[in-house]
């Protein structure tokens, strides 16, 4: 595979030279940034990341800051999600849409304040999609990109490493809520969240000049919990059934499809509603599902098609083989003909046909 | 360097395969998809480019496709640059602001019907500004990314090239012009442009399928010309002053600051119009120059800071060495106090010091 060409507008993160040093050996770019893919093997990090404790530069999740007297006023516009029902610390799994439905990202809302909410995105510059928005309606709101990147701290052994840097409250934290707590001195928000399934915190790093010291911090006081640099793994975030914007669903695609309808409660005229109101009548025509093929497979780079009966029936976005289950799990969008829990198929991949069974649901 | 992780996120192009057989060695991700940056070297990429002509994979400057009875009323709101003087076959490069004037991107327009553009965009999802605008205002107008992936054939043997796939008639075409040509039996939008200054055309490939049939008809019909598999070459650009979007500006940058000032002609009342009033008036109070670096430098990751007395007086976006002139050629944003020809500072690279001077302008 060849490597990636150096330049500014692949942007470095305020982690890069920790995660050099921890020799990483495969990088993405996720929203104009390094985001790292490999360290040891996506075998061995799996591992790791399962027993241990794990210490991820995801400061590519960049944050869309909207602040203002507005601010509201757009999150409810671009939010399916009911964000009167939003607590003053949550964070909020938002599947933002087009006017026809058709999803353009999946960011983390965070409200820091009635008038103030970051969005972390998934790759995708929705900051656009407000922006544009808010200029067209004259909406009196801020909306930057500020300088905060995600510093991820996950596996089982999370909240006993966090303890030790930011004390007992962490402890505290409820899922997908937030604390304000101190690191040399500044306040920082800090999510009981993560892409994976071993628990864990994320960490917004406010100030760039906080990252290296914050990192040095976590890995001084880890040593004897078997810290280790990671990234998101392709194979654990499979297994868990986490979807991946841009790999499992794209803009052809409604939060109904990638079964996130229950996110679509808003009472609001927010942006697609009048769209989605069918899907939410009577559900997608296709959806989202854990699948298992067999044999042997290749990295998956593009949508392979699923066949039944030498007729497309849907898709796979991520595919890969799991070590612990041992068999190769995916994640594909199938039509409704199909979708039952047990129904087989095959998926046509740059290698050949392989079968392709739909599970009753993700490993995890 | 590490290298890319392959998924479907990052999209592979319909070319990728000749990109492939053709052995390149590095990539960058841009706009969600690959694109080749280096194939033997640098050195020998230019050198070739210079003297014979190259097919250049860049599928990844991505359509948006603005359709419908509103398609001008948007542009006109989004173009700091006058619609109504483009003519019908006329390629419009167009720096597009924020309401503060700041730079989202500076694709170029294509003018396919009075009611049908396309913008070619530089690295960034301009599709979602366009989007929020023409939903916030109820536009109708049809916002889509189509099937679409511009290949380039660059080189002052481009022409003969051209001539040999497309016809006679390319050789007509003028510099941002574009002809509708016939490539097996399909009409494609071709046009004189691209990303160097040797010469050249960007063919918009419309449909994937037709990908691998032009490429390879392109080599066969120029194997006596030294025909090569290239790419946007990082020593041509910067010597020939081709700005970069995330690279040499950014949404910090006014197109006034970018030397673009003379694409901010329109007489409508677009988006960022006010805001650029005063540097309209005044000129702006730094600017896009061509620098020579003295000493050896790394590969330019980061904006490099300009000093002058220990102050910072701008920054440096791109920086290599040139082989053809014998100096590090480098872009730079430089405050008007330092930004006349001749004028001496020193750039703080992460290998160290270094001495700056300005230029009158770019090598070519």
């Amino acid at each position: 595979m060849a490597s990636i060409f150096p330049s500014r507008r692949v942007r470095r993160t305020p982690f890069s030279a920790g995660v050099e040093a921890a020799g990483v050996k495969g990088y993405t770019v996720y929203n104009h940034m390094l985001l790292p893919t490999v360290f040891d093997s996506l075998q061995a990090d799996c591992a790791h990341l399962k027993e241990h404790v794990q210490v991820w530069d995801v400061a590519c999740e960049r944050q869309v800051s909207i602040q203002g007297p507005d601010a509201l006023r757009l999150m409810k516009l671009i939010s399916p999600r009911d964000m009167d029902r939003m607590a003053d610390d949550q964070c909020y799994y938002v599947p933002t849409v087009d006017h026809r439905g058709g999803m353009l990202n999946d960011p983390v809302a965070v409200k820091l304040a009635a008038d103030h909410y970051w969005l972390s995105l998934a790759d995708g510059d929705l900051l656009q999609f407000g922006l544009g928005i808010a200029i067209a309606r004259g909406f009196d709101v801020e909306i930057v990109e500020p300088d905060v990147s995600p510093l991820a701290v996950q596996g089982p052994r999370a909240d006993d490493l966090m303890a030790r840097v930011f004390g007992e409250a962490v402890r505290d934290i409820r899922f997908f809520r937030y604390k304000r707590l101190a690191f040399q001195g500044v306040e920082l928000v800090v999510a009981r969240s993560g892409w994976s399934k071993q628990g864990g915190f994320e960490i917004y790093v406010e100030g760039s000049e906080l990252g290296m010291p914050l990192w040095n911090a976590l890995f001084a006081a880890g040593a004897d919990l078997n810290v280790r640099a990671g990234c998101p793994n392709n194979i654990e975030r499979v297994e868990s059934g986490l979807l991946s914007y841009g790999n499992d669903m794209t803009r052809e695609n409604t939060p109904y499809e990638c079964g996130l309808g229950k996110f679509c409660n808003s009472p609001e005229d927010y942006i697609g509603k009048a769209a989605l109101a069918e899907q939410a009548k009577n559900g997608p025509a296709r959806q989202i599902r854990a699948l298992v093929i067999g044999g042997e497979i290749p990295p998956c780079q593009d949508a392979w098609p699923l066949l039944a009966d030498g007729r497309q029936v849907g898709q796979v976005g991520s595919a890969i083989h799991s070590p612990e289950f041992g068999v190769n799990v995916a994640i594909g969008m199938v039509d409704r003909s199909h979708w039952a829990p047990g129904t087989g198929m095959e998926v046509e991949t740059p290698d050949g046909m392989r079968p392709v069974t739909v599970r009753e649901g993700f490993w995890r």
